[in-house]
Formats: C-alpha cells, sequence, structure tokens
C-alpha cells in the first residue's frame, strides 16, 4: 500500500479540483476500497473521447484497488422536462433509457475494468413515495440551488427555470446517500452538483464524499467543448480511418491537451505533423489495435497525401428506374438526414467520381452512376451500384 | 336563478379581489352547482372569528346552492418542514393532524351548511410516486413561484427558504386539479396560492378556477390580523361571556369592519358603547343563542359596570398539605402553562379575594385559602376548596 499522501497526489494528477483539501488522502487511509461515483445521463448513447477523460481517471481508481460505482439516470431521464421550455433533458422512452445505457455501459468497458465497476440504476432509490421526496427538498435551500451557474446565466438571461430542474441537483445529491459514495468525479461544469451532493449525504447524517473535477476537453474544432452536438467530437466507437482522420484535423495547440488527458503522456519532440501522427497512432490502438492504427494512417496518407481513393471502397446497391434524388441517396448510404444532405451539398461536400456536386443538381439522371464513387466530405465513399 | 352579473356582484360583496374579471359571472351562467374550494391547514383546531369571513363567504355561495370543497391538507401538514429553520410549518404526527381536523370540522359547521359541504383530505392524491411529483414540479418556473410575497421579503431579509416551502404553491395547486375547483377562497394573504393554483390547472388541460380573496379581521387590539398566536382573537366556542367581553374590548374604529365582516350589517346609528354591546350580543347569538347573549352582557355589566362578582362562581378543588405555589395553581385551574401565569402575576393580572397578587409572594400560605375567589385578566374566576 502505498503512502496516502503520496497516492492522493497520484490521483489527483491532471484533476481541477480535488475537494476539500486534505480528505482524498483521509480516505486512503482507512486502507478499504473506495466507492468511486461516476453518475451518467442516458439520453445519449455514444461516448466520445471527452467522456474517456473521467473514465481513465475513474480506471486509475480501479487499477489502485477501488471501486467504480456507475449511475445510470434512469429515473431522471424518464421524469424529463415536460414543459418544453428547455431542451436540457428531453424526456426518454423506457426502451430508448434502456438502449442508451446498455450502449453507454459497453463503450464505457472499453476504458473501464468491469470486474471493479457496480452498474446502478437511480430509479432503483429515487421512485420513492411523494413524501419521502418533499422530505430530500426540504434538506436544501433555494439559495443554495440557485447557485448553480447555468441557473445564474439562465436567470440573467431571462430564461426560465423549472421547479423540477431547480431541484435536479438534490436527485443527483441522494444518488451519493444510495450508493455511500467516498468519492465522485466528473467534468468541472459538474462542480456544483458533486459539492452538492456532500450537503445532500450530511443531512442524511452520512459522511461526506470527497469530489474531483477533470478539465473538459475542447473539440477537434479547437474552440469548443467536445461535444456531439456541436459535432467536434471524436466517438471512441468511431472506424479507426475517421478516428484517425479527425484527430488529424485537431489545431496544433490542442495537442498537449490531447496527449495528457488522452494518454497521460507529454506532446512528442517532433514535427508537428509527426506528433499528430503518433496522437492519432496511439488513440487508434486504444480503442481498436495497433493493425488498425498502421492501417488508419495508411488510409490517411492515401487519400489526404497522395490524393488516391481509398484501397477498398464500400458497394452500395439502389434499386432506381429513374433520375435519383442526391439527398435521399446521401441519407440512405451515409445515414444522414435529408437536411444534413441537402446542407452538405450545399457547402461543397459531396462529390460524384472526385467532381463537386453544385447545389442546383439534386435529381442526377441514371446513366452513368452505376459503379460511380459518391464521396461524403474527407472520408467517407461508397460505389454505387444501380439495380433497374 | 338570479342574472348571472346581478349575483356575482352579490356573491363579491365585501370581497377584495374577485379575479379574472368577469369569470366567476361566467360561470354562474353554467347554472350547475359551482364546486367552491377552502384550503385548510390542520395545524391548528381552533376557528376563531378571524377565518369566518371567508367561511361566511362560503355559506352564502352554499345558500344559492353551490357545494363547499373543504380539503384538510393532511399531507402537506404531515410533511411539514423538518429542516427546523422556520416555524412555518410545525410537522403533526398523524394522530393531532385527525384530532385537530375533527376539531376544526365541527367548528366550521358552526358557519357553514353540512349537507352542502365535501370534506377530503389532500393525501387522497398527494401521496403519488416520485415520478408524478416531479412532474407536477416541471409545471412551474421558480421565478414564478419566488414571486410569492412571503419569500420576497425573506430574501431581501436573507432568510433561507426550503425547496420545499418553494414547491408548497403547487401541491396547494394540484388540490384544485384534484377536486375539479371552479372557485377558491381566501384571505388576502391567500392571492397568490389562490392564483398560482389557476396555472397548475391550466397545466393539467383544466378550466382554471376563479378566486375570491376576502379581507383579514383586525384582532381585538386593533393592530394586528386576528390570530392565536397573537392573543387578539375570539374563538367561536368561546363561552358566552368570554367572547361578549373580548368583543367589548375592541377599539370603536373597528366597528365597521366588524359589522361588516361578521354580520353582513352597518354600524348601527347609535352611542359606540351601545353599538358594541349590539355587535357583541349579536355575534354570541350567532355563535350561541339568544339566551345567551343577554346572560353574557349581564355578567359583563356586573363585572365591569357594577364591580361585582361573577353571579355564579365555578369551584375548583384542589388538595393541599402545605404552602400552594401560585404558578402552578393558576396553571391547574385556568389551563395556563406556567411561565405565561407566571407573566401574569407579574403584569399584575392575577387577583386572590379582589386583592392583587404581588409578583414576590409566589407561594402561599394554605391557611385562608378554602373559599378564596382566585381571579386571572378580567373575566376568568375560580373559587377554592382546599382538600387537606
Amino acid at each position: 500500500m502505498a503512502d496516502p499522501r503520496a497516492e492522493a497526489e497520484r490521483l489527483a494528477t491532471n484533476a481541477v479540483d480535488v475537494l476539500p483539501e486534505g480528505a482524498l488522502a483521509e480516505q486512503l487511509e482507512l486502507a478499504r476500497p473506495l466507492r468511486v461515483k461516476l453518475g451518467i445521463d442516458p439520453t445519449t448513447p455514444d461516448i466520445h473521447l471527452g467522456h474517456t477523460v473521467v473514465l481513465s481517471k475513474l480506471r486509475e481508481f480501479q487499477d489502485a484497488g477501488h471501486v467504480v460505482v456507475l449511475i445510470i439516470g434512469d429515473f431522471t431521464a424518464r421524469v424529463g422536462d415536460p414543459s418544453g421550455r428547455t431542451a436540457e433533458r428531453p424526456v426518454l422512452s423506457d426502451e430508448e433509457i434502456s438502449a442508451n445505457a446498455a450502449t453507454y455501459q459497453e463503450q464505457a468497458f472499453k476504458v473501464l475494468d468491469r470486474d471493479r465497476t457496480e452498474v446502478r440504476f437511480n430509479s432503483e432509490w429515487l421512485e420513492m413515495g411523494s413524501g419521502e421526496l418533499l422530505g430530500l427538498l426540504s434538506r436544501a435551500t433555494v439559495a443554495r440551488l440557485l447557485e448553480r451557474d447555468i441557473f445564474e446565466r439562465r436567470i440573467e438571461a431571462d430564461e426560465p427555470i423549472s421547479a423540477l430542474e431547480l431541484i435536479y441537483p438534490l436527485l443527483q445529491g441522494y444518488d451519493s446517500v444510495a450508493i455511500d459514495a467516498d468519492v465522485e468525479l466528473g467534468g468541472t461544469d459538474q462542480k456544483f452538483n458533486l459539492l452538492f451532493g456532500r450537503d445532500i449525504q450530511t443531512a442524511y447524517g452520512k459522511p461526506p464524499q470527497s469530489i474531483i473535477t477533470m478539465p473538459l476537453l475542447i473539440g477537434t474544432d479547437g474552440a469548443q467543448k467536445m461535444s456531439k452536438s456541436l459535432g467536434n467530437y471524436v466517438g471512441v466507437t468511431d472506424v479507426p480511418e475517421e478516428m484517425f482522420g479527425r484527430l488529424m484535423s485537431i489545431p496544433d495547440d490542442l495537442m498537449p491537451d490531447y496527449f495528457r488527458l488522452l494518454l497521460s503522456a507529454d506532446v512528442p519532440d517532433a514535427e508537428p505533423n509527426q506528433a499528430k501522427r503518433e496522437l492519432g497512432r496511439r488513440v487508434v490502438e486504444r480503442f481498436h489495435d495497433r493493425a488498425a492504427a498502421e492501417a488508419a494512417e495508411e488510409h490517411f496518407d492515401r487519400l489526404h497525401v497522395r490524393h488516391e481513393l481509398p484501397e477498398e471502397i464500400e458497394e452500395a446497391t439502389v434499386a432506381a428506374n429513374g433520375p435519383v434524388h442526391l439527398p435521399a441517396l446521401l441519407a440512405e448510404l451515409f445515414g444522414l438526414s435529408r437536411s444534413e444532405a441537402r446542407r452538405l451539398i450545399e457547402q461543397g461536400g459531396v462529390r460524384i467520381d472526385d467532381r463537386v456536386v453544385d447545389g442546383g443538381e439534386l435529381d442526377l439522371p441514371l446513366d452513368g452512376l452505376d459503379g460511380a464513387v459518391v464521396q461524403v466530405g474527407k472520408r467517407r465513399h461508397k460505389r454505387l451500384r444501380v439495380e433497374r
């Protein structure tokens, strides 16, 4: 067993806040596996590299012998916010929640150790009677709840906050009571909620958790935090070529963060392009394997250095008897929505046999389409087979 | 059937707010019995004349063929506010709530018509699942809830508001949903809650109630609203002598309000003292009968005009072998707390055989006590019988 203080310092690597000061070292002195909580919101199934910053820190705890309690917020997701005044939490059906939760776990276990992870759904304890829930509400003051920064911004902007949204942190805090959390992790944007959990644990007579916040990874655009809705993300289930290509597109000044937060490494002493290739290879290797990483780099070179078509282009068969409506075709081939397809065409991001498609020609004559290569963006290709 | 507009105007007599404008007349046009709600808080069992202002208005609705739905807030009283930071709602045991509710009803039926009253306990619908309750919370914004005037005052004074207190109006509003209230009545201090009920009904797809607020009756001190805790009240179950005496003690300038709100009458054209006697007689007659009113006035004259002892003084037997501790004796004889008794003695409000008791002599020698008249305040007497 390492010295608790040294161990706490090691586990604090890369963290932004480790609070209260000294608490983690005291907990490590207990010399028992700590229960380390991560609450996740099953409103989106997919994990991107941004999520793996916290997951990797959890894995460090697991490797040191601690237990991760992964809480799927199925109850809170199901309640949602029916007022429709905010998109913060859409209401999901039970099926969507289960499906998202399953996908999320599958992806999370690319980082976490399955054997040291306890998965819990918060409906287990939050499906209580209204009297008990009101008892929970009595444990917090409105002033404290309104300190949450997103609320302060919304109050300033005169945007409504529903009573339900106000009390969400109470539900999340009660999760910590229910599972006896010793430590809770989250992004820096979760700091309020994590600290609030301490208050609720104390109100229920439990020892309060310590909290660790991790930096938010900036997305591939170099501007905003990585997020699916902003399109600046790299998904952990992206195919190797996609993953490598997206990582090659990040601004150079993001490299120190990416090396540090995703690989616990420093930027290698090399040309930026070479360093970025190493980042790409190592991340692809982590989520796929070494061969996949090499193939992805080769694919990248073929397209972007030698400007050739990829080695293997998937074929897609479409049935048609007359002109083909391009947005519908793109929707079918690449799983886009028609409006996304139309936008890509307008932006000049669609090619047929390497010729950029003009926004005016949405209905393509059937002749010449059989065997043509349809390309979307830089890295997605399909070869058309037309069945009449 | 009266003209709905004339009828609405008649029912609005003495009201402060009848909102929204014209709504009550429209409801009366439906030509069906309206469901008129009064929510009461079973934290105190006793009704005083202040409560009867609203109850009398409800009775007018009953006499016009409408139905009163009396909601006993047993659920909300049971939840209370365990934070202990506010005395606004003490937590009551189930037994206390049932006992208070029973006493309250018994007293309310001195004014209301039992046959046109539906009594409901709000635990019937508020004991819901936590999911349903959170759905209710999603129907209101925090900004709207914080508009409540008592909150504005507490925010200014930097006094904490618990999340539970914040959402109380939602629970009260849901009562209106559950019982399909057409009209809700309350004191002017309830205006926010009554209007809030409209929002919640609308959010649940129900037609919103109209609301009527009645003035708050000023207490016998002429300064603050009548309230048990301020001691400036006349209880509807007070004995006739007490009721008459307390009414005779009000400042003259309260007479118009008392005549108008308690008797729907104008102050008679007479000397103030004569007018006040009429007020006393009529109120006593209402809650007791004519003979009791006459006896109460005669009792008042004997004590305060002719300064004689009351005709009949109740005897009280106490067992004692040595000196008698006066605060304990007063507690036993008059149902006071010992600290109330001590305060009354200090203020010179206690007499034994018409001699004011000095605050220094709290232990009375037994000799001479047998047969003595113990008097508290102006109107309470007991004749002691000492059993050795």
